[in-house]
């Protein structure tokens, strides 16, 4: 998967030859949708490759401007320790948005014309039959291009304070908050213009609650912790190449996946909108998500930076929010969810936190292994703190190394990457990255298979099935 | 209009006291309008002083975090040229376009409740009667909504490339194109959602051309040539402290004015709704602006930078075609238009252009001087262009120095700031910037004046007025 070891910022002959056949044949393909009925689908997918392309290229050709410009990092765990790019990640954010924004006409070409051909008239609405009635909804009604437009709104929005956090490193006590404020966007224009804000009860509570349970204000709070957890949960799951980038890859994959089954079903489904939806947003991300990959997987070429994690996190809290499918987002992000809780510790300061936590490269073996928090016989954990180290240590759950006397010597710190190593020992690096990958797989299957097969037990229906415009979380 | 000599990076307590009393009484304004029917136009001059505090503390507060992540610059026209924070337009535009977002629900209120009311049937369309009947067009409908959103995505997109532009120092011929790409989202929208492309034609045309003239895919050449260079324009006519964002404050000062006009007419203007939906991207502007101004004024204790320019450029090119007033627009920047054709024979290398044109500061004096393009024997202008040099002397144009054989020696360069110190003599940097911010205002008033008396006599009607949404530009 890595790039050929040439570190220049030029791309090989091969390379340009692969990426100009691939942007010719999806120009093409782009262009044969002009000419039919103008499918929105083929037109995202062909759009994706471009993406891709432009990703690829860009990345390798602004290498060096970037190093210039100040935004470069070392790499810890290598032997050579230069210096490579850093927030490669905002160059994914402009070609992903750049194709968001080109797309508009795609999906929505059909109220163009009812609209223009009236000389302006801009009052020519389609009515909702119309829309109902497609097996696959291609066409949207001009009433989702407000949803579009915010969701393009919340990841600019991310992109630029991702940015201001590579350039200036903001505390991450202050980062926590930067999702916050991205997905302000998103959850004014739902109030503005959607305004669902039931839930639907599992059936045991139903006697209590009712069908329908109408959260209010209290949804907005729970769609402002989905933005701000999802996002920051990606950026601490990092700190070896590739696994970044790869989560991501992974959990787009398995979104897209879970729409795609929305897409087959044999009755047409009333969710089908909110599921293209999404795979309009999720192709082109992934176009641009692997070109990065490939400069980011071990060795590294680039870094990817706070930038992509927040946009690859606010990615799938777009979708999910406007897909209503939020609860499925959370199903895939378990390994993101153990990790944020497994970090919790540290990150309230209960044991001491070190300003980096990523796995210690070993120069002897060239592995990686569990990194450590060191502790003194003057400097003890508190009992109670000490009791939960050492059962964690029972449970296999922490490295945990005492001397003689029964004082902590040093226990790993509290991240999924060390906890793994804990585990499998010392590993290198790329091996690291795609169990992590396989595994997030893994847990992310488990989690659709969850969700489609044991939700019946407790909903009524799969999905909820009286409108697609009611479809609740 | 400068700042206390204090450079450090708090809030005076004087300062600190005005603007939390500020920011107070808008709170009090903003929560006000909630109670009542809700006013849009209040709510917005609220917010933009709130809008006027945050960007106002945020540069102060800022300063020394833009210095450690590189963004400083030297003031080359001072005694004592210390570094001071670069590209504090950013935070003008992140507040800025924070203020937007939060502003949304105001003018779109009614159509919440139109819309939630039906336990989320979006399908409650407000009909078109019910947006001509009122005398102040406070309520905009539910379709305005994507034009809104695309003009703010529109300058998040400027915003990006323009911090893009001042880390990466972009070459002027590429950063020439940088408005284009961010243009794209409020065309592809126009597009979608409005697709008016129709001219009214002057009378003396008219009967060879008609009334109405449809200039098809050209008016979106003519918009995007429009949004090409309204940003560029602003950002030429810079170098000395003060001067990018005074003339930006008098072109909105005098959009506002103009909005003004269609919001006091004896008869409800057909056009109101455009103008509102203009002032609603004003006020906050200048509410930063003027935050701005306060420390960028001489002696500067910030840098705007590219972005700022970009993005002042950037709102008059939103506001102007979403109007439907773009012409009028050209109208306000005469003087930048100027600046353009006259800085052309740089531009284009008929003659030499060093990398700065900004006026020379006279360290013996204190005073800036018109900087100058030397000549050598060797080096001399080719005979047209030696021919035109000689005549833009003789004419006033240009400060042209030949020796004693008609060799060359030196010419002022051709900036309209080198010009009005030619003119002028030598001026202190203040005193150079109030030149130029009045001679901008009176230049603009006249423009004004030429448009709503004037246009009469070529036009028939001073606005076209059928319906709002088929004003043409």
């Amino acid at each position: 998967m890595s790039s050929s070891s040439s570190s220049s910022s030029s791309l090989s002959r091969s390379e340009t030859f692969s990426l100009f056949s691939l942007t010719a044949a999806c120009v093409g393909i782009l262009a044969n949708t002009f000419q039919g009925d103008g499918e929105p689908l083929i037109a995202s997918l062909a759009l994706s490759g471009i993406a891709f392309s432009m990703c690829f290229a860009m990345i390798r050709w602004l290498g060096p401007t970037f190093i210039k410009a100040g935004l470069k990092g070392v790499d810890m765990s290598k032997h050579h320790k230069k210096e490579i790019p850093e927030c490669m990640g905002a160059v994914c954010a402009v070609v992903y948005l750049l194709v968001l924004i080109v797309f508009i006409p795609f999906p929505f070409y059909k109220d163009i014309v009812a609209a223009t051909s009236g000389g302006g008239n801009r009052d020519v609405m389609l009515h909702v039959e119309h829309v109902q009635q497609g097996r696959f909804l291609h066409r949207f009604p001009h009433s989702k291009l407000a949803s579009y437009l915010s969701a393009i709104l919340c990841l600019q929005s991310i992109a630029i304070l991702g940015i201001g956090d590579d350039l200036f490193d903001i505390r991450w006590r202050h980062k926590l908050f930067i999702p916050a404020f991205a997905c302000i966007p998103l959850l004014v224009v739902y109030f503005v213009d959607f305004g669902v804000t039931s839930i639907v009860i599992p059936i045991p509570l139903q006697p209590y609650l009712g069908e329908l349970f109408d959260l209010g204000s209290l949804y907005y709070v729970y769609m402002a912790c989905v933005a701000i957890f999802s996002p920051n949960s990606i950026n601490i799951l990092a700190g070896i190449n590739g696994v970044e980038v790869s989560q991501s890859i992974v959990v787009a994959l398995l979104l897209a996946f879970n729409d795609g089954l929305y897409l087959l079903t044999d009755y047409p489904h009333p969710a089908t909108d909110s599921h293209l939806f999404s795979l309009y947003f999720l192709l082109p991300f992934l176009g641009v998500s692997f070109a990065l990959l490939w400069h980011n997987w071990y060795p590294a070429k680039v870094f990817v930076g706070d930038t992509y994690c927040y946009f690859a996190g606010m990615v799938f809290v777009v979708v999910s929010i406007l897909g209503h499918f939020s609860k499925t987002l959370i199903l895939l992000l378990i390994p993101q969810i153990f990790n944020f809780i497994y970090s919790t510790p540290q990150l309230f300061g209960l044991v001491p936190c070190p300003r980096h936590r990523l796995p210690r490269f070993n120069a002897r073996t060239g592995l990686l292994e569990p990194s450590i928090t060191p502790w003194t016989p003057e400097r003890q954990p508190k009992p109670p703190i000490a009791w939960g180290l050492k059962m964690l240590g029972k449970l296999g759950l922490l490295r945990v190394t005492l001397d003689e006397e029964g004082n902590f010597v040093e226990t790993s710190n509290f991240t999924l990457l060390n906890l793994w190593l804990v585990w499998r020992g010392p590993l290198r690096e790329d091996r690291l990255a795609v169990e992590i990958t396989v595994m997030q797989t893994v847990v992310g299957l488990f989690g659709l298979f969850v969700r489609h097969r044991m939700a019946l037990l407790i909903f009524n229906a799969d999905n909820w099935s009286i409108t697609d415009t009611s479809v609740p979380v």
